[in-house]
């Protein structure tokens, strides 16, 4: 079989030192002689690994005091209700650029009054938008900072600029799908929560960075598992947790550490993107549809230009005979995606340039 | 190292096999060229292991026309608020026969009256109170049909008599540790629900097998994640489910119908039962906890008898160097517990049993 590119959008690519060393563990965890689907989360041995994965985090974001991390089960899907069920008392704001900041404002929607400060609806979520007040007595204000399906993301400067409008508003932001592929400035947020299955783990665990000082300000009843206190006050433990994703993630957060850290990541992660996006703006056939200052590191959508539409199942074939797995787009987007998670190196953005210009040449 | 007999109460052993193939799984799922920690949950290859999954769960436990199974993350403890989420409108019963179930109850209160029909906490949860009315104006009567901590089980004819005096109440059960131990007449329930992280799978997934005409009874406004219609709907794949824990969900399902099903599986959990206990009840040093007619087959605590409570750490340690693991026993206990779930074989048992003996014979 020839060497396959993984471009899934989540769950996506891992590092192969973290799928071998998971490997290993199923067979036999730390030579403890069991495998780590049949380990306690009681075990002696196995706590260690939540507290390194908290303090590996804490130290890769370089996050201050006064905040916890931990890791959940239910997907950032479940955090779309968790955070108005702990922080939303009578009026919060979103920034809604596209499906998963949709979501989020959905399930506010049920706890109290949510103000939509923008929208790029209008233009299909292809940038985002900047022209906004943050109304200052909201409970929070809430982004998406990547939007793995239009391929857009808040750049440092969107972020700055946010950091410097939202005065005293808690901000909490869905990382899902960019977190640890920069630096971030921790300090600004009351929470940063998101999927695991991008750049940190296999599909199954969430993370919650979050400061503890935020909690406890709404009166309603809130379910012990929906409560994050629960979930501080057990060091993720209250229940049993998902074992094996959370070892993977402190593997990949080891990695990642050895790598040289978010900010080295993020040296690679720019060059990556520089060559992807090069490519698809020097291209023939393809165009990317987000503006070019709002593009993502991490999702690059690509379309063929309307005179090729046709060639569109042919790419796909082409792409999938070249190794190239998971691009087809998202069908709200249409075309292609490329995901250019941590994991992926250049030497394969450069197998999917390539592969793109041996098919342009072909037409 | 000496074998290690893996008796922890979850996470807990699971079949040689299914390790063996999840580890290679990890390495290469199904001879795609990826991970299974990394492919999409969209994958088209991946929709069929949810499928299998949910076919193979009905077909071994006889699961009729008009029931569902669906697969979360989240854990048991989620459930505990999803049913009353889901189910309570005005009033519903529990019968309270330990930890697990007082924690339902729990949650259950935020949403409505809770009629606890019976408990029996006045001998330390070591029976299964049968003496009792289920009032018939409630949503629902929730049972846990095996209790981990304390290990009593509702045996067939305790549950034949709920059977009977359910009348037109929804039964609902906690099954989390002795589900597919044993055939259960799933007609009988509204819903069963369970952390699969016993009998069934590693931790991180949750199994919930309902009866769709159940729901969509109560009033109030779910959230969409707790809203069991929305994972109906998605098929367990509304958001990214918890991909490697469904999978090797479906490795323990073929092998225990390759087993010969949950019939054979049961002879073997009894004969496993019969010989741990007797061993128990013949003991010079050890008497069990719970009262013989409503003993578990999945847990069995036993301690050590007045006149040798010194011998505590003694037999820790002695166990531990024969290859007993996970046999401490749970702190409101006491003692020594070992979870002998559908994976242990009944050389396992007997080792343990030998261990035992051999102790005994020192003392």
């Amino acid at each position: 079989m020839k060497k396959q590119y993984n471009f899934n959008a989540g769950p996506s690519i891992l590092p192969q030192e973290v799928i071998k060393k998971t490997a290993e563990a199923v067979i036999d965890f730390e030579g403890h002689g069991l495998s780590i689907l049949e380990i306690s989360h009681r075990a002696k041995y196995f706590q260690p690994v939540v507290d390194e994965a908290e303090a590996l985090f804490k130290e890769l974001l370089n996050i201050p005091e006064g905040y916890r991390v931990i890791f959940l089960g239910g997907g950032a899907s479940l955090q779309f209700c968790m955070v108005p069920y702990n922080m939303l008392g009578k009026k919060a704001a979103y920034l809604n650029t596209g499906v998963w900041s949709k979501k989020a404002i959905k399930e506010a929607k049920a706890f109290g009054e949510v103000v939509e400060v923008a929208c790029s609806a209008d233009k299909n979520f292809t940038y985002i938008p900047k022209d906004y007040e943050i109304p200052q007595d909201c409970d929070y204000f809430h982004i998406t900072t990547n939007n793995t399906i239009y391929g857009t993301e808040l750049s440092d400067e969107a972020l700055q600029d946010i950091y410097n409008k939202v005065g005293n508003v808690p901000l909490i932001a869905d990382m899902s799908s960019d977190i640890l592929s920069r630096p971030i400035d921790v300090s600004k947020y009351a929470i940063i929560y998101g999927g695991a299955q991008k750049n940190l783990a296999p599909a199954g665990v969430t993370f919650v960075i979050i400061r503890e000082d935020v909690l406890g300000k709404v009166e309603r009843h809130i379910p012990t598992m929906l409560d994050y206190r629960t979930h501080i006050d057990g060091g993720s433990m209250f229940n049993t947790p998902p074992v094996l994703p959370i070892y993977s993630a402190l593997l990949t957060l080891r990695w990642l550490k050895e790598f040289g850290g978010v900010e080295a990541i993020e040296k690679r992660n720019i060059e990556k993107a520089r060559i992807l996006y090069k490519a698809i703006d020097e291209s023939r056939l393809f165009e990317g549809p987000a503006v070019p200052e709002d593009r993502s590191r991490m999702n690059v959508p690509f379309v063929l230009k309307a005179e090729y539409q046709d060639l569109q199942d042919e790419f796909l074939k082409f792409a999938a005979e070249e190794g190239m797995v998971g691009i087809k787009g998202h069908r709200l987007v249409g075309g292609f995606r490329a995901s250019i998670y941590n994991a992926m190196d250049v030497e394969g953005v450069e197998a999917l340039v390539k592969c793109m210009k041996d098919f342009e040449a072909k037409h």
